[in-house]
Order: structure tokens, then sequence, then C-alpha cells
């Protein structure tokens, strides 16, 4: 009998939690197994708005590929992947194509502008490495330019982030600490830098603990950040944006405009034909996309409903690995033809949403944090990623380890 | 007796040499002595063009003027000359006015376009830090945006130098060590940059010896530099520049285009109606205007001929600060009212042209260096500019001690 032909396509948290689970758990004999990957390594997507913000180097966010595949059972392949045409079984990329017997579907999220004129054009969004040390050069050259001009432009320095969901808070806690370090570097009076958050939601941080959000609310004004809360981006110009709060329209120059309230799953879903909502499949219960039981999904391109709830999961790295788990235990019974399949159960231990170095807000295991504690748990979740899939020496490696 | 007022404007190698000597020649109560300056720091200009490439870092060729200058004989102002009105004695400035007895004008160089369209709006120059650290971020921006671009634009990675004169080389020497750093920062395959310095004249670095220059036009072509000689640019565009050679009209697409070929004095002395040449006035054997007794010119603004050739010295630091010692001591003469006013002979001790790191070439008390030992004499030299404005100190705080 053939060896079946495992295809895992990309190596975010859900793919590579598939593929270094799966090396342990089936022999060489067992079967083939290729991750296919645009990149030659890994990023941690949740320390993104670090690098963006300049305040984490964008090399401690990730690390290679090779350091934690096993390269006597899996095969890398350095590609994007194009096109998925399930009927021939086949995994078209722009320089070449993979055939397969399972395939796993990992390919993550991409920024959603909602038809927002001008986003896609003249916004960033914090997506991966490549966008990420764009946005942090991007600012640092504003900050730079700010003095070589006859006329100063204060706008330069105004950066505008779009969302207070859980990455814009993010980005706005590393803004917050970075600001004053550019302006000692760029000789810049900080009263001339403005944070401004346009949320178009009645509330930051929505679906979070009130109180919580309070607190985190205040730290940020606190240092600097101006909210607009209730008001929504009507457009983006390379100027900056223009924002309306019921029938009141303002413009706000800005030198910087990031976009940070919207992602979707992979536009080679939709390229593939497969029923999906913003690029994300409802799995059934094994992870499986309905009517095709040898493709799995995971990640941010998967999307499975919260039955207490009866709404969707949210796209986080926490049930993103969990999935890859599972995933990876679905695939050995598959490919061995014994044991049962087994249903996706997430097992959500909290949530803690980072302010800055030092400070952050969360709820773990039902309890409400903030402050250093919080903050010590938010390293502790980075680094318990990084051991999850690279073990002990990964967290030795890349961990974050300055708690106080 | 009223103290005479001396005021000096400008900080650079001649205003901030004047000054340093003339505190210690003349005592608390025979002058007053004010120092004007748009920045409170000095910076190396010949170190510019290391900042510019991001060799060295910007706060690096930079100290405060309040480390070299005696505040209980000199007043500092920080402001930023418009203009200058000898029938009254006046120096009118952004944020108010001085009245002096004697004046010294060291207000520096300005880059010098010489007409050519687009230039000013396209092009950057290494003129001061301000500048050179937006060049050092444009760079950088470029690189990072590479790879965020679905469809890559190799000419974001061309740079442009225009001019393969001192400065030009210079910037040359650092770029070609700064440009594999940025490529593994950025995951940028190294044979996509490309640097081409474009020349008008027909031979590199005009007036050097040709050996010297051929030394270093093969080390930099060596390490990936295009030269074009005797090739003009006819303008700069948003997109690059267009060049000719003879009848032969190119465009060269490049991300960044610095500008490194001409310079000239202040248009503070155009302004203020002094005769000059491109902002340089020609001074009488003391360093001061014809016509005006009480105004010393030294450094880029004045405008000396060398007897020998019957051309005029070139606008180096090395005059400058020869030109401030003896500004300073010829300002003691006058205030005293003793002694005679002292003709300005400089001595030449050689020049050395860097090419990175460790690498340059140089003619020093008649003899021809390069290599490592021109590399050291460039870095002593560098050293010595410290030494004589700053003491002992200064060259512990910002000397280059990094040899070998």
């Amino acid at each position: 009998m053939k060896k079946p032909n495992v295809v895992i396509l990309g190596a975010g948290y859900g793919g590579l939690m598939t593929t270094v689970r799966l090396q342990e758990l089936v022999g060489i004999n067992e079967a083939s197994i290729t991750l296919v990957n645009k990149n030659d390594y890994h990023y941690e997507t949740t320390w993104l708005h670090e690098a963006s913000a300049g305040t984490l180097h964008h090399d401690r966010v990730r690390y290679p590929i090779s350091d934690v595949i096993d390269r006597n059972k899996v095969k890398f392949v350095k590609d994007t992947v194009v096109k998925i045409v399930p009927d021939e079984k086949k995994v078209l990329m722009k320089n070449g194509e993979l055939t397969y017997d399972y395939l796993v579907i990992a390919l993550g999220f991409e920024s959603e502008t909602f038809g927002i004129k001008g986003l896609k054009e003249y916004a960033f969004s914090i997506s991966n490495v490549n966008a990420a040390r764009q946005i942090r050069e991007h600012i640092e050259y504003q900050f730079a330019t700010y003095n070589t001009e006859e006329e100063k432009r204060d706008e330069r320095l105004t950066i505008v982030v779009g969302g207070a969901g859980f990455t814009g808070i993010e980005f706005l806690g590393e803004l917050v600490n970075r600001v004053p370090e550019l302006c000692r570097e760029y000789d810049i009076d900080p009263h001339k830098v403005r944070i401004i958050c346009v949320e178009a939601a009645p509330t930051a941080l929505p679906g979070f603990d009130p109180e919580l959000v309070e607190y985190a609310v205040n730290q940020l004004e606190r240092k600097g950040v101006e909210f607009k809360i209730g008001t929504a981006i009507k457009e983006c110009t390379p100027e900056g944006i223009i924002v309306a709060k019921g029938d009141d329209i303002e413009e706000i120059k800005a030198g910087t405009v990031v976009w940070a309230a919207g992602v979707r799953g992979s536009h080679v879903i939709d390229e593939s034909g497969f029923e999906a909502m913003r690029g994300r499949i409802k799995v059934d219960p094994f992870l499986r996309v309905p009517g095709h039981e040898d493709i799995f999904v995971v990640g941010d391109c998967s999307l499975v409903i919260n039955e207490e709830t009866n709404r969707p999961y949210p796209p986080t790295a926490q049930i993103a690995m969990q999935e890859g788990e599972l995933c990876a235990k679905n695939l050995a019974v598959l490919i061995r033809q014994q044991g049962e399949l087994q249903p996706f159960r997430p097992d959500i231990k909290g949530t803690v949403c980072s302010l800055g170095e030092d400070d952050a807000i969360g709820v773990v295991f039902g309890k409400k944090i903030w402050g250093t504690k919080a903050s010590f748990m938010k390293k502790m979740i980075d680094n318990r990623a990084l051991y999850l899939i690279g073990g002990p020496s990964l967290v030795m490696k890349k961990g974050k380890f300055k708690f106080f």
C-alpha cells in the first residue's frame, strides 16, 4: 500500500502545530508529510504589534521553520499557494504544484477593509513581518522628516489607529511607549505628536469585561491616546482619514494610518471555490471541509461555532494551536485507519490584552487581572506558544523574560 | 569704556573654533561674547555621510555646544539667523535680534543644485543632522517596503549618488558596507540592489592623485558600485534621474537619489546684500569683509584664494578650523587694541578620503597612502578635530577608536 501524502499549507500557529504534532505521531514509513509556506520562517502573529511599533525587533518575533520540523519526516517547500483544486487533489503554487491524499489548509488571516475607500491604498495593516517592519520604518521616516522641512507639518507626527479591538489596543500600548523614544531620537517636542484611535463600535474592546476596558482606556489616555469611540472611518486618503460620528463628518490629517479593525481568512479559500464567509470555512466537528473529507482547515481560515453563544470562536492563536493538535491526531487516525476521529472541543484558558511592556488586562481561568500581574501572564502565554511548538529550547531562544 | 560685543554666528567647525579660542584668549571683563546657532548641538559635518548611510548613529556625530563653551564667558542663543544689517550693526533672527561691535559669520554651507530641475524637490543632500537621518530612514523605508508589494519594484533598491567628489565617494564607501546589512535585515537578495554614482567631470575625485583615484574606484566597484563618469544629471524626478553622456540620454529609475555634488555658502550672505560668489565672500587677508572691518567670515562662507594655484581653497573642516583660530586671535587684537592683525596662512597637512570602515585614500605630509593605513589616518584626523575644539575629554566621549 502506498504511503498517504499529507500536505500542510501554511506555517502559522495552526499549520506548524499540525506539522510538529504529526511528525511526533506518525513514523517515516506511515506517511509523507509536506509543509508549504511562503517564507522559510514562522512568526508570532500575536507579537507583530510590537515589531510594528518598533518596541521589539522583527527578528525576535520569528524563527526558522527548520528549527522545529524534523527534516527526516517533513519536506519543506518554500512557495506561495495560489489555488487548491479539490477535484484533482492538487495545490497550485507560484512555482509549482503538489498532489495530496490529505490536505490541511492553515493559510491564516488577511486584512479586511470592508470596502472602505482608500484603506487598501493608504493605510497599513499589521498582517505579517513584512508589513510590520514597513509600519515601523514608515513611522520613523515621518519623524525623521519632520525637522528637515522649512514649514513644519505637525500632521506628520499624527498616528491614527483604526479599531480599538484586540490588535488596535495592543498596538496603542506599544506606541505610547515608543513615541517618547522617537521624540528623543529625532529632536521632536512630544506635545506635537498625536495618537488617535477611531472605533466604530460603542466601546473599545467589545466583548471584554467593561471594568477592564475602562482600565485599559484610562491607562492609554493617561499616556496620550485620544479615543474616538462610536466613530466610523469613512475614507482613507493620502493625507489622513475622514470619520463620521452620527452626522458629524471630520477630517483627521495623519502621516500614518494603521488599520487594525478587520481580519478575514485567506483569499485562496475563495479562489478555490470553497463555500466560505470572508475566507473562513465552516468546518465539520472534526475540522474537515463539508463534502471534502480529505481536507482539514485549522486556524483563521476555519470557522467553528461556539455552541454556548451560538457565535463563531474568534480567530486566535490559542484556538489555532488547539485545532492543530486535534488535526494531527485525526490525521494519524486516518493514516493508520485505526481509532476514531475526535471532534474539536476548544479549551479557552483565558484572554490577556497587552497594554505595553509592563501593563495588560485579562481574564484567565475566569479571573479578572490587570497591571504587572496581567503583563506577566501575557508573557507566560507568549512563551507557552513557543513551548508548545518548539519545546524548551525555543523558549530559551525566543522567549520573553523581562517580566518586571 | 564699554566692553565690546562680539557676536559669532554658527557653531560649525569655524564658528565653534573661534568661540573656544576666544574664550581662552580674553577675560570676562574684556568682551561680551555671544554665540548664535540654530541647534543646541555641534555636529561633525565630515562624518555626516556615515549617519546618512546608517553606519554611525547620528548621536555619535554631534555633541551639545554647552560641552565646549565656557558659560561664564559665552552667552549661547539658540536661534536661526535670517539677515545681517551691517549699517545698523544688527543681526536679525527668527525670534529676536542682536547688535554687535564685532561680528563673525560662520554660517556654513548649503547644498547647491545649479538649477538642475527637480533636484531640490526629489533628491536628498547630506547637509546636516536632520537631513542625514532622513536619508538613512528613507533608504531603510525603501528596503522595508520592497517585500510588502505584490509586484516587486526593484528600482526601490536603487540608490543614485550624484557626484563622485569627496562627499559622494565617502558616502559610497559607507553605503557598500551598509547595503549587505540592510539586505539581511529585510530579507532582500543583494543582487537586486544597485548603487550608481553619476559624475559629470571626466574623472572621480577631480584634483586627487590619479593613482589613488583608481584605487578608490576599483575598491568601490569591487563592492558593487556602478560609476557613470563624464555623465551629467539633467533632471531629477519622483521616479529617479535623467542623465546625459554626450548625446545619449538615459533614465535611471531609483528609489533614492542623494545629491552630493555641490555646496555653496549660506543664503544669509545674499539676503544681507554682501558681495559674494555662491554665498561665499572673498575676504581680506585678515578674514574680514572688504569695506566692513568689524565683520569676519570663517568657514564655508569665506573665500580665500590659494596664491600658488590662483584658485580658492576648497571649503574643508581643516581650513575652517584654522580660520577660526586666526579669527579669535585677530578679535583679541581688536578687543585689546594692542598687537597687530595677522593674515591667514593655511597649513594644509593633507587630505584623506574615507572608503568605509577600514579603507581610505589620501595624501598626508606630501605622501600617498591607502588601505588600513589611510583609514587609520582618517580616524586620527576626525579625532583631531574633536581635540582641537573640545580637548581630550571630547575625544574620549566622541572619538573613533575602532582602528582595525
